[in-house]
């Protein structure tokens, strides 16, 4: 057992992007009695005031980022599309984590894939796709339904388009403003599910991951996460390994997001890797009140160096995010926090624009399995 | 069942004192989306950091109060030595909860213990002590040993005296400055535990109540909190009752600790009131990591108008104050963080002077009973 440095107590910690994500960890690192740096181009992001420091500066601001780096003692992040330069200029200062690899893998879809492939992990069938020749190229390949997916920015839906006739070709390519993409072969999945899984600094890096979650989308965005995952208990295992392997092989420190389908293939059940996000992640925002230590709390004992925390679950848990249409409905709130195991978790924004994350909602049963 | 208007999210809930409690409760305040304004003399607050506004002024300074109260949609408090005028000020333009009566009763021993013996709630036996002739009639009438105590401002042993010789009157008199004081009867407690309750704006008063607490004290200062309490599990009922009876008296909104001595009389085990906190209470910190709802979520839920939370406890837990004597020992902190069922909360506090509360670990274990 070797153990590392931690980051002493009254120690500065930086945070890129000032969302939801950040302001949950803010709240964590400050329980641990850390002060807390946020870095963000937004003026009204809802971190900055539950954050001691706050820097509002574009991500290209070299000025900016270097006096950033310099005020704090470790840097983290909210998004994974946190350019290249900027994690380099930063990390010239105070180290980034998760690290470099964790980024340059999961912003470009391309990347990941071929990450995923040559460490044995399934993934859907994929091709490279550069020009449309590429594209009606990978068709044949792969069949059709497809996804076309730009290779990197997308989330929620967006910068992806389906295929279901090799005549769209054309139309599907002109879609994704012919950006560098990969096209995927649809998988005909049952369920989707997620596990969240960190990797510390202690013991070589230690290894903790959460129970399996399924989630449900609604308009791309996720709207449930059901914990435990209705799906064979061996899957929880298989889940696990995979994310072992991810990470170890990212020297990654740190929460991580692993999105799941699952098949069913001649008989049995599989696991597909999505894709991976190198942040904490929405579908593990039920930890939060299931679990003895929410992933925004293991984060922080990540990053800082402290051994990890319990990922055990005392309870069965449905997660529900509140996607903003009109104003937040004040009666609705009132109503999700009627009963004694209900927690509704808001992010302070003031705008409810449609499609936003405003908040989430962790509804509790006593534990089944 | 009469439903209450609740505080609309995105509200601001307003906060004198920023100490620990205050920082704790800001956190939760955060979580459920509204902002903070938090009232503190003390430039170095530590709940300065985690709220988006802050306000830096002497709790005299009425102008600045008056500011204060138009800012916010609710006041509340940390500490129960709010002065009655300051709380008038406010109170004029603004509600404060907990309420008048529940600070006039906790500021004042003599009043506390005044109203608990008109609701035929066991104190130890007590006389009014305004002079040293006062002083020496109770003593004749209560017995040694006893505890002269001053009426206001003492906590964590500070503004009393124990005396077990009649002779030591006068000395003891001079000992606490000849203030305003009680004498108390010694009570030969067996434990002292300690219920942290609540009381809702919603069904007419709702009321929840945590599990029994055990505590133990060093130097005055509480040092451990061990739940459940090892004592017979009727005492739990019992303790909720008397909770209960005061919260109702005292038109009650918000958490209220009750600390207790148990006593062996006549062959069978009763409650003495010690004395009231009309506040979160340190003694409730383990509800933190081992209950559903946290004192501090609780308190936001109470004074913002929600349904009560679920008080519910998934696991057992000890609790210890981390108390300041040099600067944090960050080794012993990276020890606390060792096991998975640990959690360290620290205050943010730079000096560790001795002393001060520095912060707390929670310590989980499987729930038995």
């Amino acid at each position: 057992m070797t153990d590392q440095t931690c980051l002493k107590p009254g120690a500065t910690i930086g945070m890129l992007g000032g969302g939801q994500l950040g302001r949950m960890m803010a709240l964590e690192a400050a329980r641990l009695g850390y002060h807390m740096h946020i870095y963000c181009p937004d003026e009204k992001s809802p971190a900055f005031e539950v954050a001691g420091k706050q820097t509002c500066a574009a991500y290209d601001d070299r000025a900016a980022l270097e006096a950033f780096a310099r005020d704090v003692d470790v840097i983290t992040y909210e998004f994974e599309n946190v350019p290249a330069e900027t994690a380099e200029i930063l990390n010239a200062i105070t180290p980034v984590l998760p690290g470099a690899k964790a980024l340059q893998t999961s912003q470009d879809r391309l990347v990941e894939k071929d990450f995923m492939t040559a460490n044995g992990i399934a993934v859907a069938p994929y091709r490279a796709v550069d020009s449309l020749d590429d594209l009606q190229k990978a068709l044949q390949d792969i069949g059709v339904p497809a996804v076309l997916k730009t290779r990197r920015f997308g989330y929620d839906g967006k910068g992806q388009v389906k295929i279901d006739d090799l005549r769209d070709a054309a139309e599907a390519y002109q879609a994704i403003g012919q950006a560098p993409a990969i096209l995927e072969g649809f998988v005909p999945f049952t369920r989707e599910v997620s596990i969240i899984a960190a990797r510390g600094q202690q013991q070589d890096g230690e290894i903790a991951a959460y129970d399996l979650a399924e989630n449900e989308h609604e308009n791309h965005i996720l709207k449930w996460t059901h914990v435990p995952a209705r799906v064979e208990p061996s899957l929880n295992a298989k889940a696990r390994k995979i994310a072992e392997t991810i990470l170890k092989k990212l020297d990654y420190i740190g929460v991580m997001g692993v999105e799941f389908f699952v098949v069913e293939q001649n008989g049995h059940t599989t696991l597909i890797v999505n894709e991976i996000a190198p942040r904490v992640h929405n579908s593990g925002h039920w930890t939060e009140s299931a679990c003895y230590c929410s992933q925004f709390a293991q984060h922080m004992r990540a990053i800082i160096g402290f051994h990890l925390g319990s990922t055990e679950r005392h309870s069965n848990v449905v997660m529900e995010n509140l996607i903003g249409e009109k104003d937040m409905d004040f009666t609705d709130m009132r109503q999700s926090l009627s009963y004694p195991g209900e927690f509704v978790h808001l992010y302070g924004k003031d705008e409810a624009r449609p499609g936003r994350k405003m908040g989430h909602v962790n509804r509790l049963t006593p534990r089944t399995k």
